[in-house]
């Protein structure tokens, strides 16, 4: 990698937190190209379709894998070209959905994961990522009315695991948790004003600007 | 795993050396399973079809991780129960394929396929390794005629890397080779000669009886 000239943040949270309107509300405020895992890049859409939609049992170490070589190719074919010619990224979901899905929910350990995604990503982070955090019994109210996928379908106890799973990540990486609950406008403000303490007010106003 | 009561043998070698109609016999002549990678799990034709039909050009590291994902569900689901049920397996290709292709032949660094691999397999190995050697210029005539896929495509460079890295792997982990070279029954007997040599006279003779 050359050098990265643009910031980069991630967005974390359970189906429902309110994750990707948020993510996508800050990329058009602070003029980021938005993205997400998994499925973003060239393999996406076939690893997306064997592990979502597919009926088959698969081991939970093989969704570690075809989860890696989407984020393998998302990362080098697309985040890290677009930071090297100065855009912004917002990523909706990376690494740290890994942790908590596949190692809280699915119980793969913690160990073997880090392994794992270490050579994927070659150590390559984001600058900053945050949380949306919201109790589980708002989850699951918000989510009642949704169709669901292999994955959320695991039901309410995979959910609990995942969501507190997330909470010991924020603290174990030093993750920005926000409140997720509230209107969408006051969620989007809470999320300005960590960016505002993560890069500082002149980097927000060069870009109002 | 609870007890391997068959024994489990991989073939390697590159595409003309004639190691899949060795598997084949071999499979025959001893009573065996016969199956192979990539491909023969449950996700293995999505995995397959990214990766060999792909117009696609993968990240080499996105290549290790898909063909993992395949080996996991094929290792766990399918190799290890027919073991565990007293079947002996014969699969065509196994890790060493990926130490030869995507090692020596995309330059994936050895201590990096090693852990992937290692983890991925949990450290299952097979009982016996046999690798089908053939003289690349052989080979190439061999596949003059044949239609091949993306991974076969790579050209004469490629295979002369992946012949070369074979050889080497051989005497890193004690692998038999075989001399592809000759009828396909001469191939076949000294196939058969090196099973005898590996599990005893008898053992061949109660399969056959």
């Amino acid at each position: 990698m050359s050098g990265r000239l643009g910031k980069w943040i991630v967005v974390e949270g359970i189906d429902g937190s309110g994750k990707t309107t948020q993510a996508k509300m800050l990329a058009t405020k602070i003029d980021a190209f938005y993205t997400y895992e998994p499925g973003d890049s060239l393999v996406g859409e076939d690893v997306r379709n064997v592990l979502l939609k597919s009926e088959k049992t698969l081991h939970p170490l093989t969704e570690v894998f075809l989860l890696q070589a989407d984020r393998i190719e998302h990362l080098q074919k697309i985040i890290i070209p677009k930071l090297e010619e100065g855009k912004n990224v917002v990523c909706d979901r990376y690494v740290g959905s890994t942790f908590a899905y596949q190692g809280y929910g699915r119980g793969v350990e913690f160990d073997k994961l880090e392994s794992i995604v270490n050579i994927a990503i070659s150590k390559v982070m984001p600058d900053l990522t945050i949380l949306y955090d919201l109790p589980s019994e708002e989850v699951e109210s918000r989510l009642a009315g949704r169709s669901t996928d292999r994955i959320e379908n695991e039901g309410k106890e995979f959910r609990k695991r995942v969501e507190q799973g997330y909470k010991a990540l924020s603290k174990r990486f030093g993750w920005k948790v926000i409140d997720a609950s509230g209107s969408i406008d006051e969620v989007a403000n809470r999320t300005l004003g960590e960016i505002k303490s993560a890069f500082g007010e002149a980097w927000i106003g060069n870009i109002d600007g």
